[in-house]
Formats: C-alpha cells, sequence, structure tokens
C-alpha cells in the first residue's frame, strides 16, 4: 500500500483513513510531511514553509487577528493496527486516529476549504510530539522560526473529544534527599539512618492540602505527590541516603520558578537537601477571555474544560498565545491498540472550526 | 604449592601459616577436610567421624562434662593474599589468617596435645560458613547428626581478639508494605498514593527507642531499622505499592517468635499488610553462668563482652548448648584484602585453652 498524494477533496473522516493508512511513527515522518506539504502548496491562497519535517502555512488576507490551528503528524508505534477500519457505527480504528490524525484532517480540510477566513491563518503540521520534549517539531520551529508563529491565539487540536479544554497545567519534578552514615544493622547507634529522615518528608506529603484554583472560570486542581522513593544498601547496613521524587503539578497561576520556590517552602526543615530538579515544564494560561478565544467558544460551543495533563499548548503559551486543545479524537484512547474516534465528531470538529472563521 | 599432610606438632602460629596457604574457599573445601580428617585419625585419643566436609572428633574419656570447640575451615574468595607473609613484628599475613584459620589452628593443636583434658572435647571442623545459611555445614551436622554436638558448653573460634564475646543479637528482616491505587499524577485525586502511606511507618521507626538488655552482666543494645525502602512506578504515575524492609535486631531474651509479634506491635494500625519474613535467625543467650562457661571466663581472663553480630554460637544455643565466640583473629579485619592476624595473640589463645583444660 504506497502512501499516494492526499486528496483534501474528500471530507475529513475520509481523509483521517487516509492519514492513518499512511504510518508515521515518531522519527519517520518524512513521506508524510512531504505529501503535506505538497497539497498545501498547490492551495494558492498559501504561503507555505518548512523547517526539518515541520510544515507551516498561512493566509495572508491583512486581517485584525491571527490564529494557529496546529497538530503533529507522528503517531506512536503501530500496533498491528493499520490499516484503519470503518465499522458499521462510523467508528473509524486505527493507530492515530484519535492522536491525532482526525485533528490533522481536519487542519488539512480547512486550509484547504477556507480560501478567505475571518482572521488570518496559520496551519503547522509538526514532528517528534510522541518522544522526548527535546525532539519535539514544535519546539524546533518556536526556537528558530518563532516569527512563523505569532498569533493571537491557537486552537491546538489534540484529542479533547470536541470540548474545548483550556490551558494546561504545569509539572515540576524533583528529587530529595536525606543523608545519613553507613553502619553494620547490628551496631546501628553507629551510623544514622537515611530512610527514618525521609518521615519528615512524606508527613508533609501526606498531610498536603493540594490547591484548586479558578482561572478563566476553569478550576485547577493541583496535586504534590511522591511518585518514587529509594533508599537502602543491604538488608545489614543502616543507609546513608535516601531519596524521595516528588512530582508537583500545578496550576497556570504559577510560573516555573513559582512552582520550584512553592516546593521549597513546602520540604523546609525537613532536612533534605536542595531539591534537584529533574523536570520541569511551565503551565499555560487558558487564555479564554481574550476576543479570539470568545469568539471560538461561542461557535464552538459547550463547556470549556481544564486541561490537566500537560500539552504542547504550553509552547504557544511561552510564546505569548493563548491557547486551547480542541480536537475530535478521545484522549482516554490515545496509544491504545484498540485506537478509534467516531467519524461524525471529526466532521462536527471540522463544521464547528469552518463556522468560527467564516462567520 | 600442593597442599601436605598437616603438622601438629608445630605451635598454632606456624600451622595457622601452612593452613592459610591450603586454600580451602566456600564450596572448595574437600582437600583440607581430608587433610584435617587425616591428622585427627593420626591421634589415638580421639574417634572422628565425618559427613560431608565435616569433621567431628571427641575423646570419651568419661568427665563430668563435655564442651565443644568449633571453627570453619572455608574462606571468603582469596584476594592475591595467599600464600601467606609472616612480617618482622610477628604479623601473619593472608586470606583467612582472622577468619579463621587461626581458630583452627588452636582447635588443632588442643587436639594434638591435650589428649587427657580435665572435660571431654568434642573439635567440629565445618565448612560453607561464608556462604549462604542453608550451605552451612555445622546446620547440616546439626540436622543430621544432633548426638554429635551434644555438649555442656561450646566455644566457637571466630575473631574475638581473645576476649570472650558471649551468645549473639538475634536478627529479624521483614517487608512492609504499603498499598494504594495508581492514577496520572495530573489527576492525583483519582488514585491513593502509597509512598504517602508509608509516613507512619518511617514515624514510627524514627521514634523507636530500642531496648537496652543485660543477660549474664552482658548488656545488649538493641537497633529496629529500616534497611530498604522501595515505591513508585515512572515519573506521571501515583504508586499503588511502597515497601519497606525492616531489620530487627534483639537481645537474646527473645525467640523468633518473640521478636516478630514485637515487630508486628510495633506497626499495629500504621496501614501495612502482615509483615512478610525475608529472614530471621534466633538470638543466642551467653551462657556465662553455666559452671564449664563461669570456669573458661576465669581461665581466659579479660571482661566478657556481648556479640552483636550473628554467628554460629545461635546453632548451639537451638541445641541447648551455651556458647561463646573466643578466638585469635581480629573480627574487624575479617573479608578483608590486607587481612592478618598477630601471631602472639595465637598462641596466647592456645596456651589459655590448654590452662582451661589442664588445670
Amino acid at each position: 500500500m504506497s502512501p499516494t498524494a492526499l486528496d483534501l477533496h474528500q471530507d475529513a473522516a475520509r481523509l483521517t483513513a487516509q492519514l492513518v493508512d499512511f504510518p508515521s511513527v515518531s522519527g519517520d515522518e518524512k513521506a508524510l510531511a512531504d505529501a503535506v506539504e505538497e497539497a498545501l502548496r498547490a492551495l494558492p491562497h498559501l504561503t507555505v514553509d518548512r523547517y526539518g519535517n515541520n510544515v507551516v502555512a498561512r493566509t495572508s488576507l491583512g486581517r485584525a487577528e491571527r490564529v494557529v490551528l496546529a497538530g503533529h503528524i507522528d503517531t506512536v508505534p503501530l500496533a498491528d493496527n493499520v490499516p484503519s477500519r470503518l465499522d458499521e457505527d462510523g467508528v473509524l480504528w486505527g493507530c492515530g486516529t484519535s492522536d491525532m490524525k482526525s485533528g490533522v484532517a481536519v487542519q488539512l480540510r480547512i486550509a484547504a476549504t477556507v480560501p478567505a477566513p475571518n482572521r488570518d491563518l496559520t496551519f503547522v503540521f509538526y514532528d517528534n510530539e510522541e518522544v522526548a520534549a527535546h525532539l519535539n517539531g514544535l519546539g524546533h520551529v518556536a526556537e528558530a522560526h518563532p516569527e512563523w508563529l505569532a498569533a493571537d491565539f491557537a486552537v491546538l487540536l489534540e484529542p479533547s473529544e470536541g470540548e474545548v479544554e483550556g490551558g494546561c497545567q504545569g509539572t515540576l519534578r524533583v528529587a530529595l534527599r536525606t543523608g545519613g552514615e553507613r553502619a553494620h544493622s547490628a551496631r546501628s547507634w553507629l551510623g544514622a539512618n537515611a530512610i527514618h529522615a525521609a518521615a519528615p518528608v512524606l508527613d508533609r506529603l501526606a498531610a498536603y492540602t493540594p490547591r484548586r484554583v479558578v482561572i478563566d472560570g476553569l478550576e485547577y486542581r493541583e496535586g504534590l505527590n511522591a511518585v518514587g522513593i529509594e533508599g537502602g544498601v543491604a538488608g545489614n547496613v543502616i543507609p546513608d541516603e535516601c531519596t524521595v521524587k516528588v512530582n508537583y503539578r500545578y496550576a497556570p497561576d504559577l510560573s516555573e520558578e513559582q512552582a520550584l520556590a512553592h516546593v521549597r517552602e513546602v520540604f523546609d526543615g525537613c532536612g533534605v537537601a536542595e531539591p534537584t530538579v529533574e523536570d520541569s515544564s511551565g503551565a499555560a494560561l487558558p487564555g479564554l477571555s481574550h476576543p479570539a478565544a470568545r469568539a471560538f467558544l461561542q461557535a464552538v460551543g459547550g463547556e470549556p474544560r481544564p486541561k490537566y495533563g500537560w500539552t504542547d499548548v504550553s509552547r504557544f503559551s511561552a510564546l505569548g498565545v493563548p491557547a486551547v486543545n480542541y480536537g475530535p479524537g478521545d484522549p482516554n484512547l490515545a496509544h491504545k491498540r484498540d485506537e478509534r474516534v467516531d467519524t461524525r465528531l471529526i466532521l462536527h470538529c471540522e463544521e464547528r472550526l469552518r463556522s468560527w472563521l467564516t462567520a
């Protein structure tokens, strides 16, 4: 089944099937990026740029506002679930149906069928979203060509079941270490037990009451949790080191620096060394009060929800562009062998976006 | 350097050197056991038995008391420290000098030179002491031929620097497990954190005051310590299991069952599952009030000390035979590349034992 040129005349549901049947596991996106670029270059109302396997296309109509529609073209590895299969209930099965070739199909259809939108549009198709953060194509574009991403508002077509998910939580993971002194456990008074020294760390975690923060009408629930603990030398040795790994998921009213300061404060006086930051990704504000966002919400309908996981909306947020997640896939089916998408939701999202951009 | 017959006419210091130059790493004791058996069979006042690579010899003089002199003939692996070397200060260097071929040399010398002791004597030479407990030759003899070990008192010639170390602590290691429920750490309220649930376990360990117990004038200091802790699934997952490994070193007034009952009691109400016993070796009473022990103490002199580590005296204790450690080696040098022994201490121990058994 050799991939062929993308047919943007078919509806977004059929186009999703064609995209799913065009495998593009992370690291292997070149052929699909080529096909996307070729299809977009055929559209005279768009200017097309490429950076690596990332393709960016834009209208230049001089509108008062510019919005971004963004999606990643890679998928997790296939799991005997390609080619796609449409069942009798109108559900399309296969790798990437939900995450997020259905979203990419909607992007491509808007690009092909809305030549004169009421807002200038920037379409971003990027690679390597499903792998390590430093490989992420959107990150590479943001670094090399931030001007390509300049906009008033961005919609990331990640799976959200056709609901608007605003902003995203930040995540910080730190290692907290307690120390001690080794000794034979038969003569424990000659040593100092680093695992016992971790008791106050666990006490504070157990007693911690996470915040609930309302921003733009969305409630973000935080969490401060041990996600790992490790200590011990041998069955007869008093351990001299214990490490607790703590993950703080925080609301988008905090910066990365503020989040770290909070963690330091929580464990102040616990006898732990300065926290070592193992992972930090900032939160993103929902930006729902921006005029473009309000018009978007009105057009797509429904009640916006907070996004609890971390997504690439945070990269737009870091560039000063408010962003939301809005896509036809189901996030709970992402990365699963039985990944699937309801084709009616694909068509619904396509229609809602078109309505917003042509009203 | 092919091993030759053991020469029991030389003093215990020279005999130690011959034994060290006769490698017998655990599992490879047959040749040395053969040599020991041959040397003992040449002594007409002894009856000799053998079980595997364990050799037991005894006098049968109809004395009112019988005492055991016991030692293991294996060593840890060589570390470029054989053959032995006697330096100008009278210190003998090499693998097993302290642990415990110097003790074995003293046993052999007493066997050869005290044909009519004031107490009947049983000499026990056994294998596989330095490896897993289930391989231990003394344990095998105790199981197959407990009558070979019957006695009023036993001296184990493990390294104790020529001081009497009475009895030994017991050791119990258990795993304590807390449970929880996995969830994505961005939605931690959907799960239950098993590491946080371990906080009361560490609190009780940190607050625990170990007992000091005086038995036969010896003070045993106990210890209750976490020797390991482990929990965690991934950096973004609320963990559903955490395991704390706890080692209880207890005084010989407690049985193994009482020690476990105490650990259960300490962690009662902590929310942990029933402790899993990973290792349990009973304590040994010093038995210093026994007449044979008192005469021994008087003969060897010095102040008896409690033994904090676990040793094979516990196996005698389990057979109802009070036992002490008394040997010329230095326990702090055992298992080290620069293992050595002061030859004067070997001769001193030999002379003190002879004095006790011939007075």
